[in-house]
């Protein structure tokens, strides 16, 4: 149905959408102080919703995948380096980075 | 397509959708402190997420749409509860009053 | 909280999203037909996802609304396109336009 | 940050969420007939949605994760059995009797 590598993306997007979403939710409320900044925190979830609707996309089949997956790699990529800023928050730079990658592959 | 009182049970669940999500990101984490408390944040988020999944059964038109509406109303009296107890969340709790009321009757 | 442009935008989008969802899947898989050419019922898919995920881009209050915005716009403009094609869609073609509309103003 | 359980039961409902709607949208639409037939493929929507939305609720890290995860399991079981009937769907009946398990668990 999909392409080993729209399968591989499909994938990096859900991996990304559930680390962002649990580590906001979980990690970040718990830790408070720079974890809840407004600018922070929104990327987050922006970046949470998305990967989840990037995913979606390629689910779909459609062509527009092409365009969710671009601003997917772009949020990605912010959201990783606002991460490594914030500090304590590896794994979720780590699914960032895969993701943008992927995103990447696939917009082009 | 839906009765009229699906119609608004549905505006009702976007409605509130939108106060939980938009009151959490752009008014509980500028409030900080008890606004950002893990237990009432994750409560907004859950209920913007139920609001949301429940207007979506309705609009699919299936008539699971009973159980999500149950679960709904359930939520927004929790939500409700919790905003009051927070304070200076009064237009999320009338959002989560009004959502509650229209949900119960859908699942009757 | 947002402009007014935004708070009309954001009702743009969920208009078009109910719109998009609940005519797929009340009238199209109730006519058959051309209504569910996979093309077409993709398109609708994907429409009523993205006019979901750009409002809540804005209900988040994140800049990359802007982004989300400009894809909904496209996708919607596509929509608008082929429910005229397929006929019998005036409701969507409608909705589909206005949401065009707007999000391109937001995505400026 | 989640039991292994959780762990598991969010991977079978993001499983059964990726099969359902890329089944629907890729299987169903081309094979059409029954395929397409509104209850079964209402039933398939409302399967993906949710998986997706129980799944959510688990990373949320919310209590309530029980009562959506008791209604997913109620709607993959019905989606299985469908699936059975109309036959040439068992990538979905494998999905969704997974997914129904493990939700039963973490609804008890």
């Amino acid at each position: 149905m999909q392409s080993e590598e729209m399968t591989r993306c499909i994938e990096s997007c859900l991996a990304c959408y559930k680390t962002c979403l649990s580590m906001a939710m979980n990690h970040c409320l718990k830790m408070g102080g720079k974890h809840v900044e407004a600018a922070h925190f929104k990327l987050m979830m922006a970046c949470a919703e998305m990967c989840r609707t990037s995913a979606h996309f390629m689910l779909i089949g459609t062509p527009h995948h092409k365009h969710t997956c671009r601003e997917c790699a772009e949020i990605c990529t912010e959201c990783a380096k606002d991460c490594e800023r914030i500090g304590d928050m590896d794994e979720c730079v780590t699914a960032c980075r895969a993701c943008a990658e992927s995103c990447q592959k696939m917009a082009a």
